[in-house]
């Protein structure tokens, strides 16, 4: 089989740590991996020079992964088709938001068995085909009927080519510092590109797992950030260490629940993947949905005001997943099994006391 | 049926916070529960008076649980033997090295159909009978053959009763602060003595889940030490969320592999649950051994000395665990399946650089 063809669709900070590993495997891996990795860069100017010559002539993005050398055979190239064209395998690693538009522009443009991998946390903003309605307040799209559909499924839906996911523990400044971490794989044709997936991520200090449901990965990678935005409100109301274990450990519940009730038939070791506990205890002890949420319940301003404050207006993605769960759960008329989610959506809205929380989990499913 | 009689073996901090549910609890269900309940007190003096007579007048254990008032249904006896005597539920709650030389008076002085439940976390530190053998440095009992003795089988073992366990993310301070959290009953009569036993410990801060498989609830708390070493180490050699977040995935693993090679069956879901990775995220954060192990490797000291001025001269219990499951892994030839837990106690014995870890991780088991 001739090499296999590799393109990053992205190259923000997330994107550049990646080709930082994926430019090194695929040289170490010739005979699987064609070494010229092509990375799309959005073009942009900086200091006055174009930012993919920076790429492609000091082999750094300066803009977005600072102090950190690229492979030499990790290729800028600025125009998208170009960059994907006759590519085996795409790396999907741009904001959640840009999804829909990139994806349509690749229609027919890509091998019909190309494999594309989403590296891209969160939920669909905007939905694409009709079977989608448009959520009340972005965050993702809400099929008609009940069930949600997840970036990986966007992509499928547009490209029709099988999609993976890579999730996990993976902070990009520490990825690209080369700090010793795990990820996890999931795709549902394991048998047939699993061992090539992790190939291709698999270096001596980024470890991969490959699992077969998929959809669980995704799911961690986007309701953590639910669970973080409650664990953030304990530690804004003082409780102390018991209090936020317990408010973690409900959480992950109910993300094992949700995935049981959209998805059926995840593997429960799957969420004890670097995907599921791991990048869960870290966003609930570091990340900014925590931040926000702490902020929240100690100042008394809104979440728009915090995240003004302190993301410089970027939108954090727990309430807004939030809020997309939580009509979810409305549709298919199981609230009531959600209480965390519930809660979280409730007091991001202004609509509950922060402090009512820890009431509504009190007589928690859980506990039943 | 007559209500059950209930004891209180041991009123240290950890005994005083249950004192204050148990006291409560009993008060609110007379028809299941004598609201007598007494508390074994080891006698000494304070400020000139009998602890016993001090809690028995003021209602407070002004040495281990100062501030918090105990219910006055709960009676504090300082004979041990008088203390048990008639009970139908004995709660052990006492330092774990004193188990054996407390049951052994208890020997023949408790109702043959009563039921113990196990506080204690941790693992026995010095046989009883002859088919353990003494370990080379406390920590816990060996059995001669192959397996190890758990404090709940030490108790079973004398006693000749049925012993639960109740263990999660429980710190004892927070608890008689009545901050929300949960906690976890293993009880292999489940049926039988379950909702009792939920009974008497649920209350509205202090949530019950009861599960079948104690050996599992039992072996979390005592693991969880020896992982909580290990997420030490990252944090004294600098490393950041992403590594630390992959010690406690992999600290997790190896406990589940570990459970599940000296006691199968187990449920993969009890591991989900307070006793768990509750308990697990909260020791790995906070807790005495991540915080000895993290100076360890900042000072460049011995456990010993480290202990010495960080707790009193008082024994991590983390070091000791990590050796004697060492000496158990080796006993089994399954050392190489531990690499986590081995290198805990290589490190621990100044045999091993703390550098070495994460180099022992890098082909983990968990990995293939």
């Amino acid at each position: 089989m001739a090499p296999k063809k590799v393109t990053i669709v992205g190259s923000g900070n997330w994107g550049s740590a990646i080709a930082r590993i994926v430019g090194q495997t695929t040289k170490q891996n010739p005979n699987d991996f064609d070494p010229h990795v092509r990375m799309w860069v959005f073009e942009e100017m900086v200091d006055g020079k174009k930012l993919s010559e920076i790429i492609n002539t000091q082999h750094e993005n300066v803009k977005y992964l600072p102090g950190k050398k690229l492979p030499e055979n990790v290729v800028a190239v600025t125009d998208l088709v170009e960059s994907c064209d006759g590519s085996d395998i795409l790396i999907f690693v741009v904001p959640h938001q840009f999804v829909p538009k990139i994806c349509s522009q690749l229609v027919g443009k890509v091998k019909t068995d190309a494999t594309a991998i989403s590296l891209i946390k969160g939920m669909p903003d905007m939905p694409y085909s009709g079977e989608f309605v448009a959520s009340p307040r972005s965050g993702l799209a809400v099929h008609k009927s009940s069930g949600i559909r997840l970036i990986s499924e966007e992509i499928q839906e547009i490209l029709n080519i099988d999609v993976a996911v890579l999730m996990g523990a993976n902070l990009a400044p520490e990825v690209a510092n080369d700090n010793f971490c795990e990820a996890t794989i999931g795709t549902k044709k394991k048998k047939e590109n699993g061992a090539l997936l992790k190939e291709l991520f698999h270096t001596d200090n980024f470890r991969i797992n490959v699992v077969e449901d998929s959809h669980t990965v995704e799911l961690c990678g986007a309701l953590k950030n639910i669970v973080a935005c409650a664990a953030g409100f304990t530690d804004g109301l003082g409780y102390g260490d018991n209090t936020k274990a317990a408010v973690i450990r409900l959480g992950l519940m109910e993300t094992t629940k949700f995935v049981e009730h959209f998805y059926p038939g995840s593997n429960l070791q799957t969420f004890f993947e670097s995907c599921g506990i791991a990048d869960l205890i870290t966003t609930c002890y570091g990340g900014r949905n925590r931040k926000v949420c702490e902020a929240f319940v100690k100042t008394g301003k809104t979440i728009a005001e915090i995240e003004k404050e302190l993301l410089n207006g970027q939108s954090a993605q727990g309430p807004l997943t939030a809020e997309e769960v939580y009509l979810m759960l409305e549709n298919n008329n199981v609230v009531d099994k959600f209480p965390l989610f519930a809660s979280v959506h409730k007091i991001c809205k202004g609509e509950m006391p922060p402090t009512a929380m820890i009431d509504n989990l009190r007589n928690h499913p859980a506990h039943l």
